[in-house]
């Protein structure tokens, strides 16, 4: 460990990791960043941050927190319909770990890389270890995506899979956690390859970071809706079905940190989109339909429906 | 103290004390925050953290925390020429003290207003008390005034009296801090009100954070030059003076906090940026010049000029 000014840092390991995107026309090293926006484009603005001992492990590879910090990020945009184009990142860190920096810089190079996004300016602060990026994306206005134009009768779709990494975060308190859950956690999948469906066909979406009752909550009260879900089409992950066994249901509605999305789209519409996701290669599981009734219900096979509690993630 | 989510938190203290603009379509509540960049302008998007104990006092007043946080953001958009439009906010608290917040969510308000800025969105984490703020500015392609464009022979300005945050920061280790310098720290007054005169007349700007020396020497080092600073001529606060004594042009000199802006202009548009000044009620004080010579010089009245070391704070 050597000590390094902030220049330095920001100069060996963030100013030149980043891809090139025409619109930034002053990236790293000015008061801020000037970036010429498309003018037929919404920009999309987003901030997540992510603490020490809370969201992550400091023991865990510096190259994997940054991955997540990311990942979480580009997903808030891929919920909206949108592109992820630019970002910040402001890194606090209780010292100048070479080691350390090395590898948090290659874990954000190769995640900007892969989802060709221009680092544009940033901070670097001593002081407990946490990482804030705020992140930009581009969508045409007519095509973005809210939580808050859900329609009465809407079915309610996710984009895959769900609990694995919620079932990593179970493990991790007491056991060790098999690779594929670990990755579920460490590298989510933000599902920007659904931008063309959603804004084609989604009347409302979110990202299922707070559990899949939380967010599609998040859904129904910004539509001013209820909805009910047919609890035995959730789509479950099949290392969660083997963990939790009759469980797996409750602990799949309850787990977040899967970054899938949850969206709804008109019955009217429902063949046009499975003819585009089959062309595209994306497979869409349907759980249940928006109702006029306020408050979130599951029913399973033919019994009557049950109220469910939104608990979700609780940050307080 | 009692226990609310992250939600409540959200809605009590932060969705309603932005004021409105009307580029911002989507605001707080969805994923991303949504809007409309006008297509004249370029986008200015700059990033700070204020870390308890590095930063500031675990036991400021919050609202002298927010003040101070938003404070300096607007800051680095004051120095590009630029008009600070919209901010996210990531909070990240050891627990959800209701008092602690009113006094946070006052100060932000009443920053938030008095530079018809609007809060477009944040993240609330549970963890060391921390404030990440990015801000957005918006300034004419055409007008944007960055740290490269001095040229040799500009004359070296600042928009005022220094010294005043750094004294602060000097006593609050030992001593009671008197009302005017304390006033200078908390609440530093970003000179977005310089906006045309940077806009019409600077050749590069920024805003002193981490002492004159060292901020000068990004704009010396960014436009390729370097500088030589007439030492008598450094407006100094009058309460550095007496603190300081012998020492107050040294101490000003690697002082930082005052965030006032340091800017270089072509001699051959001095008169006319006098009279602007002098129309628009501001004062400029000349203190230097840029010279093709690497590094930072310093001259007392007729003396030979001497190299200056540019230490300013270090963060790591």
């Amino acid at each position: 460990m050597l000590s390094m000014d902030e220049f330095s840092i920001i100069k060996q390991y963030f100013s030149t990791i980043s891809p090139h995107r025409k619109e930034v026309i002053l990236g790293i090293g000015d008061d801020a960043a000037g970036i010429r926006v498309p003018a037929d484009q919404l920009l999309l603005v987003s901030t997540d941050t992510l603490v020490a001992d809370v969201h992550f492990k400091m023991d865990w590879d510096a190259y994997d927190i940054a991955s997540r910090a990311v990942r979480v990020n580009v997903s808030d945009i891929a919920a909206m319909g949108g592109q992820p184009v630019w970002m910040v990142l402001s890194l606090t860190l209780p010292n100048a770990d070479q080691n350390w920096l090395e590898r948090f810089s290659l874990g954000l190079q190769d995640q900007l890389q892969a989802y060709n996004m221009a680092l544009v300016g940033g901070n670097l602060a001593r002081g407990p270890l946490s990482i804030t990026i705020t992140i930009h994306g581009l969508v045409p206005e007519q095509h973005v995506v809210t939580r808050h134009g859900a329609q009465r009768g809407d079915r309610i779709y996710v984009s895959g899979l769900l609990g694995a990494a919620a079932q990593a975060v179970a493990l991790l308190k007491k056991h060790s956690v098999p690779e594929p859950l670990m990755q579920a956690l460490l590298h989510p999948k933000p599902r920007v390859e659904w931008r063309n469906i959603l804004q084609t066909y989604a009347t409302a979406a979110i990202d299922i970071s707070d559990g899949l009752l939380a967010d599609l909550n998040h859904i129904a009260t910004a539509s001013g809706l209820g909805a009910c879900l047919m609890l035995d089409s959730i789509p479950i992950h099949p290392w969660v079905q083997q963990y939790q066994g009759d469980h797996a249901v409750e602990f799949v509605l309850e787990g977040g940190d899967d970054y899938e999305l949850c969206f709804t789209v008109s019955p009217a519409n429902e063949d046009a989109m499975r003819d585009a996701l089959a062309s595209q290669g994306l497979t869409a599981y349907r759980i249940g339909m928006m109702e006029s009734a306020k408050g979130l219900r599951g029913q399973k096979g033919t019994q009557a429906p049950i109220l469910l509690e939104t608990k979700g993630y609780q940050h307080f």
